[in-house]
């Protein structure tokens, strides 16, 4: 499949005339062939356009359709064979075989959502039978289901160009839900972009859904970002990406006439508890185990681990100084974007020049300016508790080690952080009583606990939360992964007394999809 | 039980010293004894930081003691007797058997979030299993649950003296969640929140939970409200009323340092789309329906039906010929406060006063100040197209007849209709083709369509919604009335790798609690 430059507005390609933009290959810091054309307002509109139009009949087409129409994108991907990961990686800067790791959990995304949609179990179904003799009056026929939310922005994260772009998680779990996709190319992997939603394109075709179901925007700065959430067509966003980013469209979706919600997964330093146990038993191979998960995919992963918080003495020195030691001997590595690259240096800057804070550890420089170069920091409770700022993301390989008196200081620092998407513990037998207080103050922070495993590494299956409360996302009642996320996109609707020939399919009597359905308060199949 | 005037603050009650409230007798004009101290920021505080240390406390406490707590409440409310009967009654101008009702079904919401408690449905037990071989890397073990957000703060509803107030459904749906509860008592009728509260005070007494499981403020104006939810302890909001209301709450959520969800259901005019077949063949039924419906409770539900669409002709004129009768015989009825009665006759006037907008009928004078006289009014389709604020509400006994010339223009009307609560259509067999695509399209802007009945009447069971897009309500994906309004105070987290002796009970292998899990995408309760 051949790389054109144009955006996808339904089952047109059409070249914007607004701007002229490049992808970078951020490891040899050169431009990429072709260039594409930025779109602007009118685009914006005419995908919204085909995607309100598309609404209705996406909806309400088959479920079996619909789980087909996700398996084909999967197949679409793996078809684009080596050049997808060719340009993915030319790209990002990412080894060719973390994209291929990416494209399965893509293709695995598609994949479960379109069992997910046979399953039906997301429609809710839930009938309470009338009571026509009830005294002082009858109670009429009342049956609900979930239905979509309308038409959705994605917004392509810079750091999973598979996984988290035009046919990612959230695009995936929205077209599950039944609401038509614009996506917003992120800037830095237009190439991929575009060969990823042309399969998407060729998917609605060959399934003969209504064009509108899919368009995907290109656009120069946040104008067309920007458009495209104020939208009246549009009724919710997906955004991955920094607090900054995703602050902004939140503000933009809040001041329309019709506020919509905006799932921004948005920042997170994913704190990770060593307990006394586990440091005493295995420093070392706990020390191996972090830098490794702290410098893999040099630190660009929302899950990174920015924070180990021990108890001072023997144990942690141990620890702090095999971490420094393999610290040292890491390479640096391309980060995705020379931005990306400079807020890291600039951020790590800050946090190294703070009061209180020292450097353990470097790891090897770099050699472009693309390169970041991984670090290991120190401080103690005392001071994290005393300097808000200790705490911000910092976006890349760098990662601070508090040391606590004890586990009420340990404590005390849980109590103290923003919400996060996870919190690790590192423990042994002895350790799990101590553990128990902890757990469930970081139940009140973050979305996902870990014991005894690092963040870096998020399963996509039923029971995964990549969620949590504020900062970490803009709305911790939802995940970003796993198979919940289509909730996100869903709400309920009653119909009272609607005779049968008009109720939805899923609602009829002789429950004919073979759904799990809520019927006077009994779940059953039947 | 003596009414004294007092705040209820976790287990003590306080005497505000801020200001000085009283409630008024509507039908009399009259004061009502005790008065009232009005707190303030410190009891803001004290209520907060209580709520704050009964959260751990009461979401980890055993569900069979949180449902018997809720069956408690509902109990003390009935042995409150006619004491509670009389001081709603004289507060709000209600009659006696309409606060019976509303005692009845304030009693039964309690009842349903008891066994929905019990079920544990609403915990959304997910479990993946492990698997420890898969290449290329092992699948951690992991669990899913939901857990509260943490306390919430509600507003008592004027017209819902005891469904919508300080036990009504929000309470109930955020105790059962597991959330501790403040409620803003609303000032119309404060004698009847402090005997609700002093129930709910001592059942939390009685059932052995932290105090600061529940708390019930009083205030002059906004300022005890906004403090309130500005206040860093509170997860989330219920309030019903105003759309200004709703607006001025969501603003301060969302501009705190960790924003929070607002739960407003705001306003609906709740539109009656009448059918050919149904006017020609019951006009004159469907004239008494209505118009009983429109008048029920001087117009005062979030229900009230403030607008009819039907095809212009003689089954039409007749209808309102008929409907027009019927209101002029209504007496007018005591409205709920001199508030509500004053904004009435304005917005009526507003409207009345509208170029294209005939008065068809008024019902009787009233003879005092606070009495709501009742009202229909008529206008054709292309005026109500034209002119946006006609389908702007009017909380009270009034309602717009909209003549179309034909199912398209009704369709029309539809797709231009605010997001509702409702929408009613009468229909008969040969109606029902007709119907189908207006459904698509109120399937989009309404929470629960209805067939051959009036939208007054909410029924509390599993499949009800009571929700809709905004600005019916502010959010949705959610419901205030049903089962399903635990869902709002929920959150899920993920439990990775964590021993079976830290894990919550309803996440260990045996399942002791029998509960309905999805273990590897298979739903079963073994």
């Amino acid at each position: 499949m051949k790389i054109t430059g144009e955006m996808l507005i339904g089952k047109t390609a059409i070249r914007g005339r607004e701007s002229t933009l490049r992808a970078l290959n951020p490891a040899l810091g050169t431009e990429l062939d072709p260039s594409f054309g930025g779109g602007g307002l009118s685009e914006v509109d005419r995908a919204c356009s085909l995607a309100q139009d598309a609404f209705d009949p996406y909806r309400e087409a088959d479920l079996e359709l619909r789980a087909r129409f996700l398996e084909m994108i999967g197949q679409g991907i793996l078809a684009l064979g080596e050049s997808l990961i060719d340009r993915a990686s030319a790209e990002t800067g990412l080894p060719k075989a973390r994209i291929e790791g990416e494209r399965t959990r893509t293709v695995g995304q598609l994949k479960l959502f379109a069992s997910i949609v046979r399953d039906g179990r997301w429609l809710d179904a839930t009938l309470d039978s009338p009571l026509p003799d009830r005294a002082p009056l009858p109670r009429p026929d009342l049956r609900l289901r979930n239905i979509p939310l309308g038409p959705v922005a994605v917004f392509g994260a810079s750091n999973f160009p598979l996984a988290f772009s035009v046919a990612g998680g959230d695009t995936a779990s929205a077209l599950a839900a039944g609401c038509p996709v614009i996506v917003k190319a992120h800037p830095a992997h237009l190439g991929t972009s575009e060969l990823v939603g042309r399969v998407v394109q060729e998917a609605v075709a060959t399934c003969g859904l209504h064009e509108g179901v899919f368009s995907l925007l290109i656009g120069e700065g946040n104008a067309i970002g920007e458009a495209l959430v104020s939208h009246p067509a549009i009724m919710a966003v997906g955004f991955t990406g920094s607090r900054r980013g995703g602050l902004a469209l939140i503000k933009i979706a809040s001041n329309r006439s019709v506020p919509i919600p905006v799932y921004a997964e948005m920042s997170s330093i994913n704190p990770i508890f060593v307990f006394p146990g586990a440091l005493a038993r295995r420093g070392a191979k706990l020390a191996e185990g972090f830098v490794n998960s702290m410098t893999l995919g040099v630190g660009q992963f929302c899950t990174n681990p920015g924070l180990v918080i021990a108890s001072a003495g023997s144990a942690l020195d141990g620890f702090r100084g095999m971490a420094s030691q393999l610290i040292s001997g890491k390479n640096a590595g391309t980060m995705l974007t020379p931005g990306i690259q400079a807020s890291y240096r600039d951020n790590l800057e800050r946090l190294s020049s703070t009061h209180g804070v020292s450097k353990l550890a470097e790891g090897q420089p770099g050699s472009s300016t693309c390169d970041g170069q991984a670090a290991l920091l120190s401080t103690d409770a005392e001071q994290f508790l005393a300097v808000p700022h200790m705490q911000e993301e910092i976006f890349g390989p760098a990662s601070l080690v508090v040391s606590c008196r004890d586990i009420d200081e340990m404590i005390s620092i849980a109590e103290k952080l923003e919400g996060q998407l996870t919190a690790s513990l590192h423990l042994e037998p002895e350790d799990l009583e101590l553990a128990r207080p902890l757990i469930t103050v970081l139940e009140r922070k973050v979305g996902r606990i870990i014991v005894n495993n690092f963040p870096t590494g998020v399963e996509v299956s039923y029971a995964m939360v990549h969620g949590g409360p504020y900062p970490a996302t803009s709305d911790s009642r939802t995940t970003s992964v796993g198979g919940k996320a289509i909730n996100r996109f869903l709400r309920p609707i009653c119909y009272q007394d609607v005779p049968e020939s008009l109720l939805p399919v899923e609602l009829r009597d002789a429950n004919p999809l073979f759904l799990w359905r809520l019927r006077d308060g009994k779940l059953s199949q039947s």
